[in-house]
């Protein structure tokens, strides 16, 4: 699923081998994750069939099921366990806020496909939601979806301080929300034909996309402890990463084909939606990206936290995908 | 507003001229609900305008305003601020759950408007959010709505603990959820057309209204303390007007007409959709609702808190109501 990337990933077993420290260079991205990608989905697997063991009534639990299991690169919860990381947090208490921001983001795309928004059919390579369980089971599976991320914030025991669930809770809302992402696609949404400024498109989507991305590394913050500049740094490095993600995404839009992607591809075009590409072109928006992973990588050296190198392979993967 | 109740309610200028002592049975809902409606009004007026001074994009903030302002009983904010009352809590701390609790009911009536749902075009006597603003801004109105209802419980400052903070979190996400609102809603969406038991009908009821209504009970006791026992009758009170608030809608869908109820009248029955009045009987649901309404108020004497007029109150009316 991670490709190897350049002076970041290095074989697992060379990894092994060496028996490398973790602050060396030889940070192995593939292993790491896969490591993480293991806890993450047996958690959400436990979670989204039955929290508390009360499954959902009247293939509501199916739908949700449908739409968060059994496909997603995971890059949100991967951030959130990475930020854990570079503060030196407790990943067991990660594990919540990672797929609860994932829930958020799946919510997202079952509601963001459904016909009265992007009309979309394929998604990750399956029927979109509202194709399989019909429309009105994925407005549901997207409402308790939303809620269900929160009551994973929330758990009713002394597993996760009283005060990180508060401001996990606060971080989260604030990215899903009008001040975040469906502010952006309510921009996204009016924008559909209109010529946008370079500020506007910025705007749409740091909201959009950015403002999740960037509270899932706010929130691997919160599992552990870090200096306010320290903080300052992790969100700025959450800024670049965030808007580095939508100039690949629109990027792959024009040069992946669907097979690759696993979505429909061209979309943003057929629909004359603006994007990175329709505004400054191909290369350029390729040079940005670049520009924006180095922003990221330099705000990371500047946290002066030592744990980093998931966040800094992150980055690294998430601007060079292919997919 | 609020009608004269026998028994509960006095003419305000009664209870004035006599200086009543709260624990008389001279409580007057309506002066108590007047104070209560114009903090909570100015309250959701503020936060759902602009909280913290950032207005929602592209419309997204008008069409949340439509839906949350201008109209509504706020039956569930007066609840929480009532067992705020009843718990001796603080009615400042209580304001923040008794918005939340209200835009996590608009947005449930936005989305539950909408074509793919009930496909409603009237409610409270105006146009629904996907007639006035479009299908679009009304699936994103309403998710923006669920994620600002959990921003208000997690204010990042000293004025609400951080561990009510997290309690109603849990509180609200679990009565919105799949365990609540969102699987009622499945149930009732699965329903139609089909002839369910009366266990199958308070399943559904319990979960699409119930729970929140009894979650805003919850909410407003965890502003103050209480006993185990006071809460575990606090809960039975919340279970027994939240089936009573369905059992008397279901009622007033055949017998008030649409200018008094401010909604299409006679949905139910057009859509085929299962109710208390067509499993019992329109004379056997007014007696069972006047049985539950007992029955929250045999709760409430239990619960040996002294100061539980409002709630005592609340649960009369909104049996009594006409509308």
């Amino acid at each position: 699923m991670f490709p190897v990337i350049n002076g970041v990933t290095a074989p697992a077993q060379k990894t092994t081998e060496l028996n490398a420290p973790e602050h060396t260079s030889l940070f192995d991205l593939g292993a790491w994750s896969a490591v993480q990608l293991a806890v993450i989905e047996r958690a959400l697997s436990r979670w989204v069939a039955s929290p508390s063991d009360a499954p959902a009534p009247a293939g509501l639990g199916d739908a949700m099921r449908y739409a968060v299991l059994d496909g997603g690169k995971r890059l949100r919860p991967l951030l959130v366990m990475a930020a854990c990381d570079a503060v030196n947090g407790d990943a067991s208490v990660a594990l919540r806020p990672s797929c609860a921001v994932e829930l958020i983001h799946a919510y997202s795309l079952v509601h963001d496909d459904m016909p009265c928004m992007d009309n979309d059919v394929l998604r990750r390579g399956k029927p979109t939601v509202h194709v399989q369980f019909g429309e009105a089971r994925a407005l549901l599976a997207g409402d308790a979806l939303q809620a269900l991320a929160f009551e994973l914030l929330t758990p009713d025991d002394a597993s996760v301080d009283a005060r990180a669930q508060a401001r996990l809770c606060r971080l989260l809302a604030q990215a899903a929300g009008y001040q975040g992402m469906a502010g952006g696609q309510a921009i996204d949404l009016a924008s559909v034909g209109l010529p946008l400024t370079s500020a506007q498109l910025h705007e749409m989507h740091r909201l959009k996309t950015g403002a999740l991305l960037q509270a899932s590394v706010m929130m691997g913050a919160a599992c552990g402890s870090a200096s306010p500049a320290a903080l300052d740094a992790l969100r700025d490095y959450g800024a670049a990463i965030g808007l580095a993600f939508q100039v690949v995404d629109d990027i792959l839009d024009v040069t992946a084909d669907v097979a690759t992607l696993g979505k429909t591809a061209g979309k943003d075009a057929a629909q004359d939606k603006p994007t990175f590409v329709s505004l400054m072109g191909l290369e350029a928006s390729r040079c940005y990206a670049q520009e924006l992973l180095a922003k990221a990588l330099d705000s990371l050296q500047s946290s002066q936290l030592e744990n980093t190198h998931a966040l800094r392979a992150l980055a690294d993967m998430l601007v060079n995908r292919q997919h």
